[in-house]
């Protein structure tokens, strides 16, 4: 098997993830000629200051993604798909704004599109999305995808305030300079974007993802939280309700006993729930570049055996904004007799049930921290509207979502 | 693409495991036609009562085995794959005792051999040995792989004894009749030498793993290990060492702060660790009927998708015994001055080191439990060996492997 020709690899950018998977390559090149027969090499690398796009295509049988960005990515990708190059790449915001398009080009053309890399940093999720669970009926996935915030979760609830655990993450090197788009959710949005079309068959665009970032938790929620069994990430959640599809990102409180909430610092973790496996899930490191080089070599060897075929055509569900969850809600309230029974009697009417309540006096002032059983969110937000008005409360209600359920 | 003929499947046997397969592929039939562009169909079952296996093979692209045992599931396999038609299989036993007679022979006819039910219930470890890992280099991997006596032990961490727990289990249907085989640990064995033949490349036959059960583990263990901040596990380990590979099950007791921790009930779950992506942990329910055909269902479609190769050829690695491991030591003891100095003594003059100490004196009795730092096995035994002969040890020394790291 040796005499087959080498597997060449055609590299479009070379920064953290591009030289880290060079590197990655050259060191496991003989063992996966072992498996599979043919030795990969890089046939060329692209980067702004050097390299050619056509001498690349004109050598590579495959071409790797880890430029980054929107454009010239999408058309470098689209170009290669053609002329029958087979793809890798590790790009979320591209495949979140532009996978339809990608897919149907890889679709057209018989070609494979893998991007293991640009979801869930070391797991394999879209591996196990793609092959395992194509025998089953995918009902929920819920994930925690972005390593940034969960490591800064993880300090908050061991006391930090937000601004001190942001400060460590950047100079621990879990978080950029400028964070705005791990903190804000829209990073995790886009990987369960292309989580939910994969595992729901329906096209979700980046902006169909309703997201909601950390920035604005304040560590009292995390302690009062704690007082009710809970415990807080940014969780991505993809599920098919009665009437369609939702995604969605947002803060979210777990009990303990939920596979998610033991997921601490800067690890990645899905979890995908369906009716014949009832629940799996997938825990491992958020990617540094090796890390990510490493699942890109993963996606260009799985092209090598002759892996998945690109995802199927698409079967669109409605997706739906209005889901039913539980809440946590925190209240400020003036501390007299009276104020509990109002708040509820308002909720009752918008039949938002209460599940557990911690009232704790401080002087005058008091705060009332709930939890409700699932409700129509819309239901909740109207009665919080009101319960806003009341004037024993000292400030704007804070809303957090619950999931429930504990597994085992 | 619908135009295309059905994709035939012959069914080995029909107990539990098989006629949740049929009807489950009669249920995903459309969608996975969606998705392959060919509709799965069974082309024959083989049962002892009834069916032939010639006939089936005449109808058949491929064979799908869940009658279980040695023979004749091992000579219907090889006739397939010699025949041509790919395999895949749930059989544990065959697999661990045959698995490279029916690599050679799926390389030879160059047809594919899957596997992913024989395993970790639905937890998708093989797929992601085979596929995601190629590209790294695997150190070491722990496992419960058997959901039996994890919900034993389980139950025993909340208080039961081991007889009430299996009782429990066995009311509950996930322990059988006969547990011997999974309360004794062979059929994690047989699973530990499965996931070491992927991880590692080197040929493990089931009599190749050591392996120790829960039959003699007593409540008492679990408790003075709480005190200690430890949980306790099944645990099978295929690990890279200076020498070779070590592939092992024992009772183990493991911090909480490892992912295995937190696996309860009948959950299996895998921790796959290597340098390039540190560590990632696959969990999910131990595999009912329904969950098996699940898994087994994956692999159809993964053969219809054209996925993984079987195994490369043996690049073996020695297979070591005397590995190092912490230690959990627990001696009943008088409880009279000198003694805990006479034990460290011995234990020092075999390079055994302490981590930590509880003595709990009652009447004339006392109770010692220690947690060692990492030793070479041999030098433990010796050492136990030695101090066992002190008249003032009331009983047999007992002794229980720990994982020290801590993950996060």
């Amino acid at each position: 098997m040796s005499a087959e020709s080498p597997f060449k690899v055609g590299l479009l950018g070379y920064g953290t993830v591009g030289s880290a998977f060079a590197e990655l390559l050259e060191e496991r090149a003989e063992e996966i000629e072992r498996f599979n027969g043919r030795r990969p090499s890089i046939a060329g690398v692209l980067t702004r200051q050097r390299g050619s796009f056509e001498e690349i295509m004109a050598e590579a049988e495959i071409i790797v993604e880890v430029m980054g960005g929107l454009e010239p990515a999408r058309e470098y990708l689209l170009a290669a798909m053609r002329s029958g190059r087979h793809v890798v790449t590790a790009n979320k915001q591209l495949l979140s704004q532009h996978g339809e398009e990608l897919f149907e080009t890889a679709r057209e053309h018989d070609v494979r599109l893998r991007f293991e890399a640009a979801v869930a940093g070391t797991v394999p999720v879209v591996r196990v999305l793609e092959e395992s669970l194509a025998a089953t009926r995918i009902e929920r996935i819920h994930g925690i995808v972005n390593g940034t915030t969960n490591y800064i979760l993880t300090a908050m609830a061991h006391g930090s305030s937000y601004a001190q655990a942001l400060a460590e993450a950047q100079s621990s090197g879990y978080a950029e300079a400028d964070p705005s788009d791990d903190v804000s959710g829209r990073d995790a949005a886009a990987k369960m974007a292309i989580l939910a079309r994969l595992a729901f068959g329906t096209p979700v665009h980046l902006d169909d993802v309703r997201y909601e970032g950390i920035e604005n938790l304040r560590s009292d929620d995390l302690e009062y939280a704690r007082e009710l069994g809970l415990g807080l990430k940014l969780i991505g959640t993809a599920e098919r309700t009665r009437d369609g599809l939702s995604v969605s990102v947002h803060p979210t409180f777990l009990y303990s006993g939920h596979p998610l909430a033991a997921i601490s610092g800067s690890f990645n973790a899905v979890t995908v729930e369906s009716e014949t496996i009832t629940e799996i899930t997938l825990s491992g490191p958020g990617a540094g570049g090796r890390q990510t080089a490493s699942a890109v070599l993963g996606d260009v060897v799985s092209v090598m055996t002759g892996g998945a075929r690109p995802p199927a055509p698409p079967l669109p569900l409605r997706l739906i904004e209005d889901v039913e969850s539980a809440f946590y809600l925190h209240l400020d309230v003036a501390d007299r007799p009276g104020v509990l029974a109002s708040v509820t009697k308002v909720l009752g009417e918008h039949d938002v049930s209460i599940k557990s309540v911690v009232q704790r006096g401080m002087g005058e002032n008091a705060r009332l921290v709930m939890v409700t059983h699932p409700v129509i969110e819309s239901s909740l937000r109207a009665a919080m509207a009101q319960v806003g008005e009341f004037d024993f409360v000292r400030s704007t209600p804070r809303t957090i979502r619950v999931i429930e359920e504990e597994f085992v």
